[in-house]
């Protein structure tokens, strides 16, 4: 194994079911649940081009690395955590199929060619900037998780324009925001086919939601795919869950 | 018990957990499992008045009436599913809580007063027409089916005049036709605030939708509620449904 740096509060984690190992900070950015159910969401291409936008880490894309052989490139505004996502494709191997481009998203285009994509990967910043948001202190976390740097026009519009005609959007997200990303979805020619709700319990609300988008698609005939349910009354997980996490259960 | 007539293709179907008795007919129509989960879904007003658009033989209002005080109207096209839901509401002595209008929806106004009805209820035709469309032999099930005599804008206009501000409209539909019918409730200012999926299984996609809509109902903060599975893997009931259906599990 290649020797890989780790700053003093990084640590390793490893994922059983996919044998990926990421490089985690609590301090400036560890991967959610979201972006593991994220991962094996979409169909994946088998080859061509894949791209993350908001990587973070980059977990999204390592993840999915050992299901697909595209060229994965991950995406991200914040240097600290792209320099984590590089040194996480290092620390795998995976340096031949995996990049990293340290940018806002909004200069994809200088990076990739237009129409060039088969899909992107997107576990954007959930919550709008308002009056009333409390910003978290932390400017790692505070970017990762409100719309500062980016929104969902912005995301979308870039989308459009990196997606091959057909090529898919995968995104997770919040419920609560649903009908307006399938409005500003729709305003870019991507049209929502496959969508995914999350539920922390079987007799709880979704508070996850999946989408799969295709660009130029048609309108109508959207399918809401079998529920996924994270925890039993218990707390423990689920068979569902285990699987995605462990591969068996 | 009053006494009252049946035709020779009519039964009486008796749902345990609600103890109300309906008149059904294969010829011309039986309420399905829509009907009941539409019936239980939205919050019931205590009082008031709900109305029932497309009450075919009144299976949704008969379900709701023993858990209000409100006023049930059912509007239904086809006189002889109007005649069969005025003989139900006798069957069932509520002829004091309970009434029938034997008209098209578009005719409601002229019946009912404008900002006057606290919940509606609507299992309307599921399927556009086209030229593809295999229409059913019986024109009792066409006209309940396909969107023949009606369709979503009218109910939703119609909808919107009946309703009082902040008045629910809790509709039953197809999950494959979920954007459309967002779109529209949202251009009549019905705002969709509930929604909850039905399984056939919990290993399949969605086929039944519920939707609770608010009139002048802010947008935003979508909830969509516990999914809701009918069938066990060897296709037996759930208790969820056992529950429903028997009010026990």
């Amino acid at each position: 194994m290649e020797k890989i740096e780790l700053n003093s509060d990084e640590r390793i984690d490893e994922i059983a079911a996919s044998g990926v190992k990421i490089i985690q900070s609590k301090e400036v950015f560890s991967f959610s649940i979201d972006a593991i159910l994220l991962a094996r969401f979409p169909r994946l291409p088998k080859q061509g081009q894949i791209v993350d936008l908001c990587a973070g880490n980059g977990a999204v894309g390592l993840f999915a690395s050992h299901k697909t052989k595209a060229q994965i490139i991950e995406l991200e505004l914040q240097a600290r955590l792209a320099d984590m996502a590089a040194r996480s494709i290092k620390l795998n191997q995976l340096a031949t199929q995996m990049s990293v481009i340290n940018d806002n998203l909004n200069q994809a285009l200088t990076y990739l060619s237009h129409s060039s994509t088969d899909l992107i990967f997107c576990n954007p910043p959930y919550f709008k900037v308002d009056h009333a948001s409390h910003l978290n202190d932390s400017k790692h976390y505070t970017l990762a998780r409100h719309e500062l740097a980016t929104n969902l026009d912005e995301i979308f519009e870039i989308s459009k324009q990196l997606l091959k005609s057909n090529g898919h959007l995968a995104m997770v997200h919040r419920p609560e925001r649903f009908f307006e990303i399938v409005d500003k979805m729709r305003a870019h020619n991507l049209q929502p086919k496959w969508i995914q709700f999350v539920y922390p319990k079987a007799d709880t609300p979704a508070n996850i939601l999946l989408i799969d988008a295709i660009k130029d698609g048609k309108p109508g005939g959207e399918i809401f795919l079998p529920p996924l349910i994270v925890h039993h009354d218990d707390g423990t997980y689920t068979d569902a869950i285990n699987e995605i996490y462990y591969g068996t259960h």
